[in-house]
């Protein structure tokens, strides 16, 4: 059996015996870029049915067909971990998008902070990235990626139960480790460049559920400290247990 | 007194009442960009003598000398740790040479690997990608970036007592942790996109300084998997204890 040297998101439901028919994109893609033709295994995952081999049926440059045959992953859910993070320039907020569906997180929240230089974001642009992570590091899981929402709005309406990773630069040096008690729903919170405002970090300090978790002795830049904050947290709570 | 806002690396020597003669970039930098004056203060450090408040004592368009008059933060050195990657694409090279001077790595070793995808690099370019990193996150050492080596060359030049942390992708799933017994110099290895070859993962694994350690159920990006294993060590074995 040939080995699927592509790994594609699609929309459609995915089971056995299920015909796909592609996008112009995606038909592009797979036959003008990828060059595969009829017969070709491809592998297809949807964020619900796990992740399934499919073969070429129909490939034509502006559009073309796929035929599901087998499951070759089930759905793996990542933990039920949130990032929210100040957006950044361009390149590293696709960054830190890109890293937290890497990382397994469930749910990407761009928050404005008091210091946040970015007021604007393309959701949909931000959403294609995690798409293409997924893609790419073998996920069958796709995190959503919310509107931009401000800090404020954000913790007013803080569900019940779900707990706060605050990495607070100011923190630098010590390091709180997270308890393996702490389970259930999580967040982690990163700051924009220049870090937190006086009166934000007052507030979430007596948050209930805020934890302060420190990264080191040295300032992390945002995409750096929100991989690893990410780390700290799979390994204390999450799925690298 | 003013708090500075600009932090710079320089070759020479600082101590107090030293002069420090400004090259022409740095000036450029300062006066031209930053648009600083006489008597405006800068933070210098130069990897040795820790960081020093200076004050701007000449402040010409293309020379320019700065007054050191006190120590900020004495030189802190970063743990003992290696980080050793197969360089990948220009923009992620860059990206994990930064990274690797934020999270505390004392010395970067680009390496060739079975599977690495580009035989050179610009050492010259890294390095200074190094300095701007350790010059943004604070630190007052900058690790040296070495020149290119093969993967074999470097284990057959391995130094007694190092031990290395072997970070397999095909390991997914199977989380050992760092015990904090294991002290002493280390070095942690990360392979290219597409991981490493079945030959040097053989090789690898049956080193006696080798430790295999998984980065969670999904495939992380090289430069995703540099930042979560330096992460896992630091908080383990480094300066995040």
């Amino acid at each position: 059996m040939k080995q699927a040297k592509v790994r594609l998101y699609v929309e459609q439901g995915l089971g056995e015996g299920q015909t796909i028919p592609l996008t112009k994109e995606q038909a592009h893609y797979l036959f003008g870029v990828m060059r595969m033709a009829v017969d070709d295994p491809v592998l297809l995952f949807n964020g619900r049915d796990g992740e399934w081999r499919c073969v070429v049926t129909v490939a034509n440059k502006r559009n073309g067909e796929l035929l599901c045959e087998a499951q070759t992953k089930p759905l793996q859910m990542p933990p039920d971990l949130w990032l929210c993070f100040a957006p950044i320039k361009k390149a590293r907020t696709d960054f830190i998008v890109e890293k937290a569906a890497e990382m397994g997180a469930a749910r990407i929240v761009p928050v404005t902070t008091d210091f946040t230089n970015s007021e604007r974001i393309r959701q949909d642009r931000l959403q294609a990235h995690a798409v293409e992570a997924a893609e790419q590091c073998g996920g069958t899981y796709v995190p959503e990626v919310a509107e931009l929402t401000k800090l404020e709005r954000l913790l007013a309406d803080w569900p019940d139960g779900r707990q706060l990773m605050f990495c607070d630069e100011a923190e630098v040096g010590s390091a709180k480790r997270l308890a393996a008690s702490e389970g259930g729903p999580w967040a982690i919170l990163i700051g924009p460049e220049g870090g937190f405002s006086e009166a934000e970090r007052a507030k979430l300090k007596v948050l209930p559920f805020a934890h302060v978790v420190s990264l080191g002795p040295r300032i992390l830049r945002a995409d750096t400290a929100a991989v690893a904050a990410m780390t700290l947290w799979q390994q204390a709570l999450g799925d690298w247990q």
